[in-house]
This record gives structure tokens, sequence and C-alpha cells, in this order.
């Protein structure tokens, strides 16, 4: 596939002031959209641009149609000492997510461990944004949200789970590891990308409407994912939405609406836990015996593995020190929709920042 | 593959009675014994027969050789309200793990949720037993331990982590869902038999010992498994490792002891964790919420999705009702342990039940 085309590079910080300007035009507050900002930047530093500043119209779009409500504020449904469930009331997801996990971090930091289920979330983005907001807390950090039906339970034939994102992060002596995935073999991403360039799929990623295998990309994008690893894939697609959407009195299977139908909220429930380390033994000595562990994975390589999470941080550390650059894709989509919105264009934004 | 042959059909009870006889006579307790045969039955009677009797003649030799110490006391090495660090000291560890998942669910129905890392554990058998022992207490159980390396991290050559058994199980309406799972994309035991067969293996399965890729039985089984779905797979046994062997400060990685030499204990480390529902909602809604979101699956299919754990539900139904087919392989395999350790044969010891 062609290298896509970039518009500009910018810093973070001129990056973080232009994305917290859009929102706060949208009528969301200075705190939130700082919330929002980090979590779409913070993305797309990592090179993981999907759930970056490409998600910003999305998220513009339904707070003017009224299915994400920029005001909301997160409710206890019901809290004990270790366990929660909250509302999020169909806030802008990143920015509930980050409440949540922040305040399922305060009860784990009194407790030794918390687990909290979220209703009425939203397309989440990026779990693994969430989990390490527990790791660089210094705790282990899961975090997992379900979606729209995607995925096929095998021998099936037409979608019942989500492509469910869920991880898992650990605080490490330098940047937390972060495990972060979903269950289909590929993204539904990479099948669009094939059928722009016109190209076919591999046999195995998808079935088209019929519950057929297929290597034609259209037919696949009308039909569902296979997931990774047959039934062992659904089955961790199937744990998300027990622990996200059945614990959480919120959405599950197919009450989940799909990111795309501007007509009602889409539902997503959210799944965050927590645990204190120094309950089990010293910090200090976890992150020894890890770094131990993870020596002896790259060790099996000769250098050749990669660890979860590895390109990621080194991603951001590059693009923090020489600016993030920018696909003309994405700023085409933000243009069109800050002019449906009124506002101004992305350009004019970045300027002022 | 041909069928196996039966040497006999047992009764449930004849057989939890012969286990029991038989660990006794090797000075185990018989409040111990019993808690290892009902695991070791448990197993036999859902099928899962490779984690069944299969395993007692080794368990038996284990005691014998001193790496395996039945009056050993689980110690708490650390404990909070909801967290625990466990030292099994080596003994069975069906019994260790059937004490140590008993025990958060104790502190679990206290504090609302607990996790419990157990170190000097062993050949935990199937996770599936004891995240069960939680759904049974109509909690959220997970139940997970690390192995001796088996898997090699992609594109690395040589096995750093291994095939870590993890299970969720969920309480329903009916027997809980139990999802069970290792992260190869096979198990070893079906290389093994192909060995036996004189069959090659497909590519993809397993690497020989300088980490390529082999189709040959006898090459894979001094090589490494790959793990499914890539670095997705062994990321999950990655997770494994990090909550058991890190966590529980006993053995990690390289530090676990292959199942077959019995010159050392094991060392596999356990992580358990119970989660009460209550606190989230009641359990009736639950059930509901879950009995929906399955049928949801089954209704994907037309009747051919099967969810996870129902085979194993629908085996052990059929082997209590009308008795446990033992292999004959199975029964050759106890009788010259027994032999071995001047312990009457196994048709005598049935009988006797």
């Amino acid at each position: 596939m062609k290298q896509p085309s970039i518009s500009d590079v910018v810093p973070v910080d001129s990056l973080l002031r232009a994305c917290v300007r859009v929102l706060t035009a949208m009528d969301v507050t200075k705190e939130d959209a700082q919330l929002a900002a980090d979590a779409l930047v913070r993305s797309e530093c990592e090179g993981a641009v999907s759930h970056g500043l490409a998600r910003l119209p999305a998220i513009l779009r339904r707070i003017k149609a009224g299915v994400i409500v920029p005001h909301a504020e997160l409710a206890v449904v019901r809290e004990s000492a270790t366990a929660a469930v909250l509302d999020a009331r169909h806030q802008i997801p990143q920015v509930a997510a980050a409440r949540a996990m922040n305040y399922t971090i305060r009860k784990a930091t009194e407790a030794g461990m918390a687990a909290v289920a979220v209703r009425n979330g939203g397309n989440l983005g990026r779990a693994g944004y969430s989990a390490a907001l527990a790791a660089e807390a210094e705790m282990i950090g899961i975090a997992a949200s379900n979606a729209s039906p995607r995925i096929v339970p095998q021998p099936g034939m037409h979608p019942a789970l989500g492509n469910n994102p869920w991880s898992v992060a650990f605080p490490t002596h330098t940047e937390p590891m972060v495990i972060d995935m979903a269950n289909s073999i590929v993204a539904a991403g990479k099948i669009r990308a094939a059928k722009a360039e016109g190209q076919s799929i591999p046999d195995g990623w998808a079935t088209d409407a019929e519950g057929n295998a297929t290597t034609d990309a259209g037919a696949a994008l009308t039909g569902a994912l296979l997931a990774f690893g047959g039934h062992k894939g659904w089955a961790l697609s199937l744990i998300v939405d027990v622990l996200a959407g059945v614990l959480s009195g919120g959405a599950f299977g197919d009450g989940v609406a799909p990111p795309d139908d501007r007509s009602r909220p889409q539902r997503s429930s959210f799944f965050f836990m927590a645990i204190d380390i120094t309950r089990f033994l010293e910090l200090n000595e976890f992150r020894a015996r890890l770094d131990d562990l993870l020596g002896q994975l790259r060790s099996s390589g000769n250098g050749t593995v990669r660890l979860p999470g590895e390109s990621s941080v080194q991603a951001r550390a590059k693009h923090l020190a020489d600016g993030v650059p920018l696909r003309e894709s994405t700023v085409r989509a933000l243009d069109k929709a800050l002019t449906e919105l009124d506002l101004p264009r992305w350009g004019r934004v970045l300027e002022e920042c």
C-alpha cells in the first residue's frame, strides 16, 4: 500500500490546543475538551491514526445531532468500596472513559482494587489509552468496551458480537507496557483500504452478507469480520460484552448502535479495572521482575522481537520531539465537518494555536 | 485419527473413590485427596481427558520423588482485604488451586472482589475448573497459571513463554459458562498424537529447535508451539505470566520447570480472581441479560454455534448418567505407575470402590 500523503507536521502542543478550540466551539467545557484532546492526540502521536484526529469529525457531528451530549455528567448508579456502575449519559466517550478510569483508580487506591462498569458510553477509541492511565498511576489497568455487532461467532452466519477492544497495561521502569487489541483477524479499516485501492482481501478475513467466505473487500464490508483464532477470538469479544455490557446494565449485543448511525446514541458499555500492585509486592520488585521477563522475551529472538506497545512508545517519543505528521485525508475530513458546522477551517484553527 | 480404545465404563462415584484411595495410599490426607480427585474426575467426565486421570501417574511419581509435597499447607505471604499472595509450597497443584480459589471467593464475598497470586504451585490442570468454582458460588471467576516455556514470541526463535492456560467463568441460569483456553494454535498433545501416528502436522503450528517452520511432528516436539493470532496469542501468555508469575513473587518465564522434570518442583504460579456480581446488579438480572446475549449468539447461526464450554457440560451430563469410559492408554499408564510404586493395580482398586 502506498504511503499516505502528509498535509503538515504539527507540534503536539499546537495540536492539543487546536483540538480543544474546536471542541469548545461545540459547547464542550474546556476541561472536557482537554480530556478528549489528550486521548485523540495521544493516539495520533502513537501512530494509531484511526483513533486519532480522524475521530474528531464524527464527535463534532454527533454533538450537533444531539447523540453526544457534551454537558452530561457521569452519574453513579450503584457504588460500593470495590465496584460501581456508572452512567456516562452519552458524554463524549473519551471524556467519560477518562473520568471513569480516574474514578476506578481512586477506588483502587483505597480498596486495593476496583472494577467499574459504565453504561451509555460510545466509541471508546483505544482501550489502551484508558488502561495506561492506571499504569501511569502505578497500577495494573484493564479497560474494555463493547461495540456494535461485526464479528460472526463461527460457524454462525451473521455478526453477533462487536469487535470489542480490550487492553491490559502494566507499569515498568520506563513507559507502561500496554497490551491493546480487538478480536478480528484484521481491523475493518484494512478492508476499507483494500476496497479503496480496488484490491481483494485474503481468504479468512471476512464473510459476505450471506455468511460465506469472501475475498471481495466490498462484499466483506456488508458482511462480517472473522475473529482471530476462531472460537478463541470470539470468546474474547464475548467476555468483554459480559463485563461491559451485561454487568453495566447498559447495552450489549445488538443493543449497541453502529458508530455511523447518527440517529441515536451509540450506547457502547465500558469496563475498567485497576489493581494496586503494592498489595502483592513492592513496586520496584514488580518492575525488576517484569523487566527480567521482558528481557527473556527480547533475547528469545536476538533483538527481532517487538514487545507489545513498543512501536507506539517509539512513535510518541519521535512525534513529541519532531511534531506530528497529519495526513491529508484527515485534514480533508476535518475541514468537511468544520465547514458543515459553520466553524473556521482546520488550517485557520491551527494557525491561531 | 482413530477412536481411542476403551478399557471400561466406570460410574463417577467409583472413579472418585478410586482416585481418593490411590492418593491416600501416597500419604495424601483424605480431604486433600478428595479435592484432587474431584478436579481430575471432573476433567475426565467433561471429555478433557488430558487433564483427567491421565494426570494421576505424574502426581503419584512426583510425590514419590519429593517434588510434590502432600502435607504442605498453603501459607499466606501477604494479605489485605482484596488481595493476597499465597505460597502453595509444592502441594498437589489441584489441591492448592482449589484451596486458593475458595480463599479468593471468601475474600470477594466480604470485599466485593479479590485477586490472589500463588507461588510454588505446579501443573494446574484446567484453569476452567478453578474459575468454575467461583461461578458456582455465583461470582465471576478468573483463573490462570504460567507454565514452562513452550511458545515462541514471534519472530523470535526460542520458546520464551509458557502455553499459559487461563479461564473466565460466568454463572448462568443453568451450568456456569466456562471460557477456557491456552494460547497455542494447537495443544502439544495433538502434535504428540500426530507423531505417534507417523503423520505430519500443518504448517503454522510449530517450529523446530532452530526456530524454523516445520511440518515434522517430531521436530516440532523439540522446538516450540506457535501462538494463535501471532502476537495477540503470545501477548495473552505474557499477561498471564505477569499476573501469576511476576505478581506472586514466585517463578515466571524460564524459572518454571517443565512438567516432565522430576528432579525439582515445577514452581508454576497461579492467579485467581473472583468478582461479586451483586455489587453491580441483581443476580437474576445478570443471568437474564447473559441469557439474552447467548441467545443472540445462538440465533446468529441457526443452531450451529456452540457456545464456550457447551460440549463439556453435555459430556458431563452424559457421563454422570451412564458412567465414564476410561481409555486403555490411561489405564495402562496408571498401572505402570502403580506397579512402580508397589501399589495395587487400577483394576483391583476400582473393584474395591
